[in-house]
């Protein structure tokens, strides 16, 4: 019997809980599950007996914590990234494996010496984005390097969009499918990637406006804009020398333009309070960031006036839809600008139950071919969409690469000790081939000479 | 005998110097000053023999900072404003005045009460912004209540500038009187006012864009870009329902639109390193903020385009004065932009020993009057043009107004106890007074209705 614990069961946990249910008998394992909610928990997890049970918990329990890690042999957790410090000590204290979907930060790779010397895997990104991205993007690398090609350029995009029938009429193509405040933020600092082996930066203000194009065959176009740091994975992907790398976002083509306004205006800042009252209205609000003008003059005009945008073109039209030029309550006092854009967003921009969402990731490879032909691009391409508002395609691709994960590091089949990543053959590969077989996710690929 | 204590003799304390000098003999004062590098101030000092010496003192020495509190009666700081709250602290361990040309921050304010209760005078913002701005402004404040006159409007600007014969070529008409770091991070965050009561808001990136036109008769024209916060002034002047206030920086036309363009490339970013090598010329920093163009199109070109601006216009104009677009290395390994950006400009924007600096205030006073009449402008100017490259007027108008609230602190004339800041006519008119009469430092007053 191995004993696992799950810490956190949010919207992005139903379908690592419907894994682990899936192989709790098979596999012998009891599973707690540990949440702040975990009443809603009880019908799902009431056919399996005694296997599994939900309890409750609250991250500022710390006491409880270590009574929860001590009890159990494998701990998965889903918590906020900021939490996983104090789960990993309590790990590393009852000697105890960690699974999670988040970022092997500095904070993390400092248990590194003390999790290895205790033979305890601490497996980290083994979601989507971290997760994924570096196990589909490894085969692909190592397999050039086989051939003796030489990568020149290596950008990776993922986005978490809505199926093209759930799109509506909504012109950004966009709903929430993830942590709204994390879209509100997206990009604040400056975003650096290399090209042609020069470093380049771009300013929050223009990240927006420096947009990409991709294609997916049979889902149409996209654009990416670049995350924050593209630099620190060359190490990580053995591309240490690669003169062209860099990781982005994907969004539907305007989105990114319609962004940049909401950015120019301001309504993304996130650092002062507005001192507003909960009843000042959209109109309002924006006219507070603009320069005065003659009375009378319509709002949507001098923003367009302001931001030098075509007042009846695509940005102004996204702005509209929002709902920025109306008298509709920002409704929350004293906020941050942001604060208010994500509650509006999260208004306008919420999942339906009857809406699909999509995971898109798309690879760009180009390399030097071994015999010394033309370069070579090859396109790696994955397209997810979720089963409903519940198994969103967001939580089978968080959830079901970190399943088989613990799956495999439960059954001791991962033999990597310390803070680990999944860029290791023996563990990525057996996790892709479940994924295609079991699920269908699997990453559709193209290569053709560059001109 | 009064023994005065001045910590910090930075280039701005030379005119408090010459001023606490001046009057040692009549005001029987010995006086000592600290600093971190105190022999450049012994031969100016020899003439007065044991009235005045000067010590060496570094910020860091905590014991040393209680010896010579201990050992004075009154304390003037010209650290750096970082710093005042421990010797505000030493002040209050050992029952002395204190005397500041710096911010009454939350922090200083803290010490009100124990200040207050052991009859102690901490006076703070007493050189020329804050300082002379509020000395200045709140007689006309005061006359025009008296009047019976409302105000609607007040906007108030302050600059540190070149005298119109010590611009030279340079055509930012700007050389560095001040901390070039605080130019280069100047504005960083959000502005806010208050324009016809409503409050104003405007993003750093819109800041140096948004600017407003003034004239000083005799001096020309000058544009003015928005402070931080323009509210917090209005309990302090009493004007808790004034429809519009603000108060802002003057600059000479055309630098602000320069500066936007500094901003909106990523240069005055102070958040992040660059992790260049000190090698990396102007233009190789500056393509890394461009997206990657066909090889051969020229730097300037891109930058123009990029920015939305005129290649050959004003704007583009000043950048290449700069020589941002030249082969120069910028001088500094593993910088942030605003590192380097500083480097570049204390270059090109040093004051030569011939160059005259020019102070420049101006306030906007809008008011009904009692009678029922037209709207009234008032505007009240002062500019202050420096000696030398030593008695700059940024010299002269911070330190005489604080040497001049010493004097009278040191007699006993000022009674406000606790912290204080010179918005009592009893503090203000006589330093008024003898800023005109011995210095002829006085603003000039216009007055027309508005149409």
């Amino acid at each position: 019997m191995t004993r696992l614990l799950l810490l956190g069961a949010g919207r992005s946990a139903s379908s690592l809980i419907q894994y682990l249910l899936r192989y709790l008998a098979a596999e012998d394992w009891h599973l707690t599950i540990a949440d702040v909610n975990p009443a809603p928990l009880q019908p799902i997890l009431a056919p399996y007996g005694e296997r599994a049970q939900a309890v409750a918990f609250e991250i500022g329990q710390q006491e409880r914590l270590h009574e929860l890690v001590a009890a159990h042999d494998v701990v998965i957790s889903m918590l906020p990234a900021l939490f996983h410090p104090l789960v990993a000590k309590a790990c590393l204290q009852h000697q105890r494996h960690l699974a999670t979907a988040s970022y092997a930060t500095e904070e993390i790779r400092a248990f590194e010496a003390e999790a290895r010397a205790a033979g305890l895997t601490f497996l980290m990104e083994c979601g989507l984005d971290p997760g994924l991205d570096h196990m589909s993007a490894l085969p692909v690398i190592e397999e050039i390097r086989a051939q003796g090609g030489r990568l020149t350029s290596f950008k990776s995009y993922c986005g978490g969009l809505m199926a093209p029938d759930s799109e509506g009429d909504n012109p950004w193509r966009y709903k929430f499918t993830w942590n709204p405040r994390n879209v509100v933020v997206a990009g604040q600092g400056t975003a650096r990637y290399i090209e042609g082996g020069r470093p380049r930066f771009i300013p929050y203000q223009h990240l927006f406006r420096r947009v990409e194009r991709l294609a997916v065959p049979g889902y149409g176009e996209f654009e990416g804009y670049a995350n924050r740091d593209s630099l620190g994975y060359r190490p990580l992907y053995g591309l240490d020398g690669i003169p062209t790398m860099l990781r982005g976002t994907l969004r539907r083509p305007g989105y990114c333009a319609g962004w940049a306004a909401l950015v120019a205006l301001g309504l993304t800042d996130d650092s002062y309070r507005l001192g507003n009252a909960a009843g000042l209205t959209w109109a309002e609000l924006i006219e507070s960031f603009l320069p005065s003008a003659a009375p009378g003059e319509p709002l949507a005009g001098r923003v367009a006036a302001y931001l030098r945008l075509d007042p009846t073109g695509e940005e102004m039209q996204r702005l509209n839809w929002l709902g920025l030029f109306t008298t509709e309550p920002v409704g929350l006092p004293d906020a941050t600008p942001a604060q208010l854009l994500e509650r509006l967003l999260t208004a306008r921009w919420q999942l339906q139950p009857q809406d699909h969402d999509m995971i898109v990731m798309q690879h760009l490879f180009e390399y030097l071919p071994a015999d010394g032909g033309a370069v070579q691009r090859r396109t790696s391409s994955l397209v997810v969409i979720g089963d409903d508002a519940v198994h969103t395609a967001m939580a089978k691709t968080v959830g079901l690469p970190l399943g088989m994960a613990v799956r495999r590091l439960a059954r001791g089949e991962v033999a990597h000790r310390g803070v680990v990543v999944p860029v290791h053959a023996d563990v990525y590969a057996p996790i892709l081939q479940e994924l295609a077989q079991e699920y269908g996710i699997e990453f559709v690929e193209s290569e053709h000479a560059l001109a």
